[in-house]
């Protein structure tokens, strides 16, 4: 059955890494299945039939027959738990995984959401230069403890699984706030995650359709 | 094998549901099964032995003799597959289920925890009334289309499941807001959650916790 998820027609990064179909691109390269993509316009999105697959008219989504699923987190989960090569074998270290892939998503990209939004939506408001400080504090505060977990490990929990991709995934949007920088060790980390083929091939192919 | 799982000594609201450990706690007496509680003080959350539990030094974690897990997330999701009343049998209602956990902690949530940051711990700085419609707009964004997909449903997807202990979760943290109130359909929904027999176990057992 084929595999066919969503991505932007015209992404506003032009492509480079941090749309979030990347993060389903990466894992579906990982577990080495070929899969299809729909491209969707930012009016589409909003439009019924999108809708009807993701209730926030946001990609990605995922689809294999009848079986639909929304949310990068569930899609990931679902090819790591279908196909081999993103979890390990062994119970207590798969939880751990699931763990850190929640901890990406719920603990580590929440105030780097809001950085993105300081940095991007709210540029040009009076407020804006005197509140960015403390905003990056609260991205600080999760970088050290997430530094300090992993020392000087290659990955967070042995080897490379679907909680270091949706880590990996969540720290590369910070690249452009320089803070990724004030971690080496959480640098070396992301930029080990982009060196891997399975990245770099997802990479390629979102560059592509945006290169059109 | 006993389940232990942490929460606040001391919760800053007093016990009243909105510290994690409601959720862990909710899902445990959803699916019937007794656990213990190991309560931290903030001190300690932040020290060795915490942190090797749990890397952000938060709470909840969740033990099972050897086998550790935290993130809500994660601990909620490990509840649902292993025992039953949580998740459907159909996978596709399964991967449903998972796809609106996911949607209340990366979709839903992230905005409600600006907003709490906002009236909370930036009530005292200058830009603070002027930015606070802002961070509520955000909100509103993802209730309406929340409260568009739901209608009139009782549940997110038919049956009460893993999604909707998930989303009533987050969505009871506006209540101080005001916000949940614009929504009836969701207000109500929330409402659903917090009348069910296992929720209102939950619910006493943290309090009880607090009125020491
Ligand atoms: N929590 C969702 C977030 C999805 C999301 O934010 N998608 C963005 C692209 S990276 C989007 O579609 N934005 C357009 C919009 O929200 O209108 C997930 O992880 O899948
Ligand atoms: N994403 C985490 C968040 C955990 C969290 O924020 N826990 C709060 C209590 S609700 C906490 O421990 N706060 C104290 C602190 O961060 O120092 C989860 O869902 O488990």
């Amino acid at each position: 059955m084929t595999i066919t998820i969503t991505a932007f027609e015209r992404s506003p990064d032009g492509g480079k890494g941090l749309a979030r179909d990347s993060r389903v691109r990466w894992a579906l390269e990982e577990v080495g299945q070929p899969y299809e993509v729909r491209l969707v316009s930012f009016r589409a999105m909003k439009e019924k039939a999108h809708l009807a697959l993701h209730p926030f008219g946001q990609i990605p989504t995922y689809e294999e027959g009848d079986f639909a699923l929304f949310e990068t987190g569930a899609i990931v989960l679902h090819i790591a738990e279908r196909y081999s090569g993103l979890l390990p074998d062994d119970a207590n270290a798969r939880a751990r995984a699931i763990s850190w892939m929640f901890a990406a998503l719920n603990t580590v990209e929440p105030p780097i959401l809001e950085l993105v939004t300081a940095r991007i939506f709210e540029a040009d408001r009076p407020w804006s230069k005197d509140r960015l400080p403390l905003v990056m504090d609260r991205v600080r505060e999760r970088l050290n403890q997430l530094s300090a977990r992993l020392g000087d490990a290659e990955w967070l929990d042995g080897a490379f699984d679907a909680g270091d991709l949706m880590m990996a995934s969540v720290l590369l949007r910070l690249r452009a706030s320089g803070l990724l920088d004030e971690y080496p060790n959480l640098a070396a980390y992301v930029a080990r995650g982009e060196a891997r083929p399975a990245y770099q091939r997802a990479f390629a192919a979102q560059l592509a359709v945006n290169a059109r």
